[in-house]
């Protein structure tokens, strides 16, 4: 075998050709964003040793850049739930949960992390994390304030809220504008920094797996200022290096779709390495086909009033859910173009406040000639406003059940906007698809047969976020630290048991 | 290790622990059904000693259980196209197989499909497949006369006929009612009976791999009369076992959206085993989430003039596409109902010629008294049928593009049967996912470098065919029994050039 084969992430190295360990550590850990972060600390002071290899010359991930939103409820409510006067119930979290899943759904994965989601709450606090108990009112997609809590899915929106009683789960770090990532790794940072049995390695780039001729993972090979170095873990190695968001050749492989996006969400690191390292050794990528695609056509919030519409003149789907679930259904329609209508006030300071970049393309003194501007077939449109307006006159929107706060007859002038995928529009997205793991975190063999040894978390394993039709913000941050806390612990407790 | 866990197709067994050979063939074939059979045909005619392992007591798999039409065209045209008056074009079948896979196409796989299809047909011709030369004229969803020739996909329908011009490509044998699969597989049984260089092991059950310590794949552990053997493939082992389909788990894992559909189609042995076996030496499942899941609300073909509505009253796609797409459409609308609406001509004997089985729920004197019956939205189907009998009347379909022969005004009575998955209707359904090839056959990992002395074909592999909103009856056997050659010529090459 070449130099060159042996550093494949798809061909693990073999102990047998593993002549002397350069580090020896308890736990090895790939990636240190919000999932590896997290890991450490757990399996530190469950009294492991624990090396951290980073690509990067800091840490952060792709948790440093999102805004940190963190989804957690249940068990009668967060402290901050509570003080802003939301009693959540458990049931009420994991029946929007396994909603949002739909049939992808890891219904004990989603239990778990339901059950124990105020355990998280508390031990995010614990170690320094800090919550206003505050509600921000605001339909938003991120919080601007220092505001503690906000909806942040489809909670309030047709067909989730007929089915799980709404309650606001978005939980946002006491900071103002859009700098929770930020301090979030910071803090994670500082617990990092001050355990003795943690160590960071940055700069170092896993290249691929070590297994034993039982197919037991037992290190990995790292390269650090240019060379090799074989790692033993003696008790296991997590993967939390990210998702592949940024490696096109996986995108148009796995998840083609999503290129109909134009802005990739992620770090330079989410090349999908640790999801092709697990995989060459027995583990499962699934739902490598899902992500996430957004259509940010608010805030400001009130553009919630206006209607999208597919090139028949239709609405397909209710205007107030969130951005992901309404670009996912976009994507699934027979449709050469799609246009956001609405009126000057709807339109508000749009410019300003969105980063969509959508442009009016057409604007008509009455419906029909908005309709013929958009070359749309004779009164298409025309009947679709005005069932719409009947509809929101009588205060309930038959045809796609748009929440009633939001429906205003739309009175003209109208204007469009063109929110046609490669129209000019902005529409990020990321992967959702990873390696399969148990809820602690152990990676899994197509027969669900734990792969001795190996551990993921985060994007890397496909947690409890499954759908960009169900996705909701705080779900990633929420799922990133909560995966990492169980697989550090897992890892511990292997070895604990051996002993 | 136990021998429990020694026969788990996710966990190979190493060749290390193999001491003795119960059998010796240069290529070792897991699957006697289309792909199988031609895999055999062509690596015995290519020099090579082969052994298949069939499951069943009998050959034929899917295949055989199939209307066996075979998807052929290109370069001018086959026989069968030219005599009934098509000269089909290379680029025109290239294109629509192109659209057909969308984004999720293996534009390799597709070229080399296409260019060596007029090959294809030519060979099965000399191996005694017959094909008269007449052009069926219905559109139907299986051929029950023995003509040599029909449409059996989306060729005239929107959005394929305004990109590629449309041709007939579906192949039927020379055979009278649905008996196409049985003949066919009876005439590659022959073929294989005839050829001394391959023998046939039925009631054999493949288990898993072997491997030697490069990862090499060296041959297979097949259980035959309840005892193990361990078979030495000396050139290699094509997987051609099928699909997964039968395999609730997995397709509860992998593509739980089919689960809406409720007749499986395949044979019992479609567990996807051989797609385990090839995950688990470290080649790459792709395209797993992908099915087809039909929607056969025609014959008769007059019932084409009718329209498909969602629970909003909306047409949402051209009703003259293959019903494979419509399934896909469906499937991706936010409805809870779905009906189609037709007037009594339009119904014609659809009880008799159809299996779909779907009720009549509602009938209406008027338009406005079957919305009202079906509860829909007052005015909503009204607006829709108000618009599609205006265009009609004009001969164009300005909303959904069903071609003009389709187009005939909904004069009431009318009738709606009720084509909701869940009530009633049947929906069929099959995998469209499998191992990563490339062209030759050989199975890849995720960075497209093949594992030494792993072939795979037919269902197990991932082929031309990729979504269930392009699919075209054909395209199956028309890919087992093209990808089944190649991989069956490959594994013979292999052993040549080391010869």
């Amino acid at each position: 075998m070449s130099a060159t084969t042996r550093t494949n992430p798809s061909q693990p190295r073999r102990m047998r050709d593993v002549h002397h360990w350069d580090i020896e550590t308890d736990v090895a850990i790939v990636g240190f964003g919000g999932a590896g972060g997290c890991a450490a600390i757990e399996a530190a002071d469950s009294g492991s040793e624990v090396v951290i290899f980073e690509l990067a010359s800091a840490g952060g991930g792709s948790t440093a850049m999102s805004s940190a939103e963190i989804y957690m409820g249940g068990s009668g409510g967060t402290r901050v739930q509570r003080a802003c006067g939301f009693d959540d119930n458990t049931e009420d979290m994991f029946t929007y949960m396994m909603m949002t899943a739909g049939p992808l759904a890891d219904e004990a994965k989603i239990r778990n992390y339901c059950e124990n989601s105020l355990g998280h709450f508390q031990w995010l606090v614990d170690r320094g994390v800090t919550f206003k108990d505050s509600f921000h009112q605001e339909r938003a997609i991120v919080c601007l304030t220092d505001d503690g809590l906000l909806y942040t899915g489809n909670e309030k929106a047709y067909p989730f809220a007929q089915q799980a009683k709404p309650c606001p789960r978005g939980h946002n770090l006491q900071v103002e504008g859009d700098n929770g990532g930020p301090l979030f790794i910071k803090i994670i940072a500082d617990n990092v920094e001050q355990r003795d049995a943690i160590s960071v390695e940055y700069e170092a780039r896993a290249l691929t797996l070590i297994v034993d001729d039982d197919n037991r993972v037992t290190g990995l090979v790292v390269r650090i200022n240019q060379q090799e170095h074989n790692v033993r873990a003696r008790q296991g190695v997590i993967l939390c290096a990210g998702g592949f968001v940024m490696n096109e050749e996986m995108v148009n492989k796995f998840a083609p779709m999503l290129a109909r996006g134009n802005v990739p969400c992620g770090n330079p690191g989410d090349t999908g390495s640790g999801i092709l390292m697990g995989m060459a050794v027995g583990g499962t990528a699934i739902n490598m086909h899902e992500g996430f695609i957004s259509l940010p056509y608010y805030p400001p919030a009130s553009m919630t009033r206006g209607i999208l519409i597919n090139d028949k003149g239709q609405r397909f789907i209710n205007e107030d859910v969130y951005h992901g679930r309404m670009g996912a259904y976009l994507l699934n329609q027979q449709s050469e173009r799609f246009y956001y209508i609405l009126t000057v006030d709807q339109y508000g300071d749009y410019e300003k406040t969105s980063y969509l970049s959508a442009d009016v393309v057409a604007t008509g003194e009455s419906v029909a000639e908005l309709e013929s501007e958009l070359g749309l077939r004779k009164s298409s449109l025309q009947q679709t406003i005005a069932l719409y307006n009947e509809d929101c006159q009588a205060g309930e929107d038959t045809m796609q059940h748009k929440a009633a706060e939001w429906l205003e007859p739309l009175k003209p002038p109208l204007a469009a906007l063109d929110v046609t995928p490669g129209r000019g529009a902005i529409f990020p997205y990321f992967t959702l698809g990873g390696l399969d793991t148990l809820p602690s975190g152990e990676v899994v063999d197509p027969q669900r047969q734990p792969i001795q040894g190996l551990f993921a978390a985060g994007r890397t394993a496909c947690g409890v976020v499954r759908t960009g039709q169900g996705y909701s913000s705080g779900m990633s941050v929420g799922d990133a630290t909560f995966s990492g806390r169980m697989a550090g612990i897992a890892a511990s407790a292997v070895v604990r048991s051996r002993a």
